[in-house]
């Protein structure tokens, strides 16, 4: 599947190169989300039995451009039931993102689900606004939508048509274009593919991420996700984004929170 | 002050002694708050001009213990306004934590607050319940609580007498037992200060703590802080928790969310 074509590794032994797909471009560089579900991917072969995100935290130190990357994974501490990891990505020798994650195996952890969150409240899919229908001068600018079928909440697309909300929310229907299912390596991606919540306050433009910490709690059921992102806290220059990943069963796979630069 | 001294540092050029308190201790360890703050305090001067936490992300690789430790920064990338940085807290060569981190000047960021989150809906002072109140076998093991004067919800404290609400909230007002001013480096401590919202679960027992990544907004205003512990997604053996403290200007000057293990 494309997805897995576009995070593929080379090399092993805690160094491994990556080529950085054009396809993930958006504004002025490589979605971060897809760069960390690479290094995601890298760190799920770092420590025997511990195959899951479980933890992670990503803080972004230069913009990526499509092309050669190497990403260098190191254990922390392996004992017990999760490794503590950390991981650099690189390009030309210029760090782009660097992470500490602990990882573990999802499948082992107990049953118990005592969730109090709801999941967002999305209409149907058919009622919902498809990517494919974002104008064209957005779609220029973030070709990374192509790699997504997206059903936007009607509530939340004002934006695209010059009257966001201003609630700073955004909600939709998420799978990759040819619908791959989603894993938990996956799901490290799908945390930053919506578009920055502050388009929902009307600012638009490139949103730089400074930190993106995701905890994955369960392996996704497959099928359609739901996703949501919020901001709650747009203040000094920045803003917070929470993001919420509902799978088909109703479970609650994923949080992330990420803290931005506003738009200029 | 007593915090000024708890974390205090020898040393420089990147590596630092600290003496960890055990007036810190709580369960099988030292705070994982005060932790954090020794080394952002040793961050504070890793990067010129850039003496404040704005981003940190903290994974506990080992339980701490009273007495010396020792503290290591690197500068990963200092340019423009935000330097990322790099740090880890050892005991006889074991990692207790380690760190990376953004930071800045909050002195410089711009003045816009268009912030929507509102601050926890909290009963005057003397109608909330001090926690010099705290039952005996549970100040006994947390000496932590001494450093504190804690004036918790009354909706919020049944769990001290055997009635947790159920609802996975704690949320108290907040100074250090000397009055000392909270700063950027001090709310570091200040989110992971009150019990495990756990307790409010009917879940006693420590929580340890896999990760935690606290947002560091604005200089905080003197005065008494709020501050709210709220879980939304404990599965799976695990729970999050997000933390808001609120300064007496009425700023949400801190945010952070952890994942933790659930009492056993």
């Amino acid at each position: 599947m494309e997805f897995d074509r576009h995070i593929a590794l080379e090399g092993g032994d805690h160094e491994w190169t990556a080529e950085l797909s054009e396809g993930w471009v958006v504004g002025g560089g490589v979605n971060g989300g897809y760069q960390l579900a690479v290094v995601g991917s890298a760190l799920a072969q770092a420590a025997p039995g511990k195959p899951d995100p479980i933890a992670v935290s990503a803080y972004y130190l230069s913009a990526a451009r499509p092309g050669p990357a190497t990403v260098r994974t190191r254990v922390l501490r392996d004992g017990g039931s999760v490794a503590t990891l950390s991981a650099d990505l690189e390009q030309d020798g210029d760090a782009r993102i660097t992470v500490l994650a602990t990882y573990g195996d999802l499948g082992a952890l107990p049953e118990d689900v005592r969730t109090t969150a709801t999941p967002p409240d999305l209409p149907p899919l058919q009622e919902c606004v498809p990517n494919s229908m974002a104008p064209e001068e957005i779609r220029s600018i973030a070709p990374l939508m192509d790699r997504f079928d997206m059903r936007f909440d009607p509530r939340h697309v004002g934006w695209a048509v010059g009257q966001p909300s201003g609630n700073g929310e955004l909600q939709a229907w998420f799978r990759l274009v040819d619908e791959r299912e989603p894993d938990p390596v996956s799901l490290l991606m799908v945390v930053d593919a919506l578009p920055p919540v502050t388009f929902d306050l009307g600012m638009f433009g490139w949103a730089p991420t400074l930190e993106l910490t995701a905890h994955v709690r369960s392996h996704p059921a497959p099928g359609w996700l739901r996703v949501r992102h919020a901001t709650r806290n747009l203040a000094g220059g920045m803003f917070e984004e929470d993001c919420e990943v509902w799978d088909s069963a109703g479970r609650l796979v994923a949080q992330s929170r990420q803290l931005a630069r506003q738009p200029r």
